[in-house]
């Protein structure tokens, strides 16, 4: 049997055909034309269809389709309840699809998709959590507990990174100040590594970079291996705040794993992960303790979230 | 049936035989006098031997007994890992125990098995989850999930107090910096309103306490409410802190419940609960959602715990 993930971007639809063992076997991307949340349903509904026809599956060979959402959705009623970049509020997708095909949907956020997809492929086959931290324009998270997606009692849970780390500090999307995206993002390090430029014009950031406008993620990795000192206090700047989220994370959760994802992620070891690891442990609670949460990078990349949309529907997983 | 639950303070150990409505039936108090582990087992299996034998309960009515210390304990192998202010560290209590009364034991955080008790008795029978955050000499939180206390991958889990809301903030005992309790509990509610005390003699903070060191969780709720300004700025300092971690464990669990719990949080609803719940609706994510976290009083007190730690044994709970 297969089942169909669906991805649901800011720009783009991406589809893929899993198999049992969890791995795409085929894909179809598809621009996102948003013209009213009916016309929606159908898009997602045929691209489905199409999928499963192109690579002559059967459709009773599909034993569900999930769909991931960037916001919260009520999985139970079939419903997304807001998304942050389409015009959708309030909008019966799985009702909408049906329409089309008779076949089980789920919906889920597209982070706590995404940590489904590590959790099923995570090496070590007995954890029942892992919490997936997503570094990019934002900081996603994604809570699996006992198996599944932690998603409370509104399916809005799981926002891990709104959780204030500098009280009435700077101002965030989401309305509260000092959140930890604001300083331990992708972004958050790229406008750290842009004031450090601007603020030292001897610095090797330039040499790197060229210009504030070409910073990105790696920027201050790359110029620290020259010997820069600027670009290592941005560094070690850096991985202390989200030390302070990650060491937050543990002391609430203790999950067995933490993993990293997004493109800040694939920095080296010896520049994000290893200090991390030593500064998260540092500071959690029960240092005495003989079992601790592990801190690794997510593998999955850009597939987590295909891969864990078409998860949604089984049970309670497990590649044996 | 019968289930007695032990609760293992700093200074004393308090037992309860508790029905099978939750409710505490009959209690015995004793010093805590620990002088090795062994005595510490022989002195617990004791005290619930007596309990019984005093109520005239046959031990065979007697289900099972659970035990609330404060610190990290795994149950499936019934052991402490460790306490606060007991020198106990990796008590195979449960064995102990066990050699003195052969009966299911189990052991719990105590901030855990208060929660656990808050949401035995909490209204609806029908929630699954509510987080308790007591307010007291630090921030204990006990994290229910699914109708079970939330132990993480080594009982160290639920440290709620020690997320940091203010980076590179006051030292914690914990070892960290700028965790939640150092600017949320009791203590530091008490430590806030001396300061504004001492930075102003001529504050209704000094007719209210007299002194600095006769200052506690309510002063400041009562200075301000015979008109004075800087109570009033102590008090809503603190009711910004408290909901900066409530508004973060809203963000992360989304759970039916957080109940709070401890001195201070018996000021006054408007004082506190009211605008609290204002300030923390105002902050989380998911503002959309027709269903919210209610944030409510606990309602047990002192006797949560031993609820609790008797409720342990269990399996899911419902008083129907």
């Amino acid at each position: 049997m297969y089942s169909i993930g669906i991805d649901i971007g800011g720009t783009n639809l991406k589809a893929g055909l899993v198999d049992e063992n969890g791995l795409i076997t085929a894909t179809k991307k598809a621009p996102l034309r948003f013209e009213s949340m009916e016309q929606m349903g159908e898009t997602l509904a045929r691209m489905a269809i199409e999928l499963a026809e192109e690579n002559r599956i059967p459709r009773d060979r599909v034993s569900s389709v999930g769909m991931g959402f960037p916001g919260p959705v009520d999985d139970r009623r079939g419903v997304v309840i807001k998304t942050t970049n389409i015009p959708i509020r309030f909008m019966p997708v799985a009702e909408m699809f049906r329409r089309h095909w008779d076949i089980p949907v789920h919906l889920g956020n597209d982070a706590d998709c995404a940590a489904l997809g590590e959790y099923f492929h995570y090496e070590d086959k007995d954890i029942e959590s892992l919490i997936l931290v997503t570094l990019g324009t934002g900081i996603g998270t994604g809570i699996i507990l006992n198996g599944r997606i932690h998603t409370g009692v509104n399916g809005c849970a799981g926002e891990g990174g709104h959780i204030v780390i500098v009280h009435n500090g700077e101002p965030c999307n989401c309305g509260r100040r000092g959140c930890w995206e604001r300083y331990a993002s992708a972004t958050a390090l790229i406008s750290q590594t842009v004031s450090a430029m601007e603020a030292d014009r001897s610095s090797a950031l330039w040499e790197v970079a060229g210009s504030p406008e070409n910073v990105d993620g790696r920027t201050a990795f790359e110029a620290m291996h020259r010997g820069d000192a600027a670009a290592k206090r941005v560094v070690d700047q850096y991985v202390e705040y989200l030390a302070d989220g990650l060491a937050s994370f543990v002391n609430i959760f203790q999950p067995e794993v933490i993993a990293l994802g997004g493109g800040v992620s694939n920095a080296r070891d010896e520049d994000l992960l290893l200090p991390l690891q030593s500064l998260v442990l540092d500071q959690v609670f029960g240092k005495e303790a003989d079992v601790h949460t592990k801190i690794v990078k997510a593998k999955l990349g850009n597939d987590a979230g295909i891969i864990g949309a078409a998860l949604l529907g089984r049970s309670r997983r497990r590649v044996d």
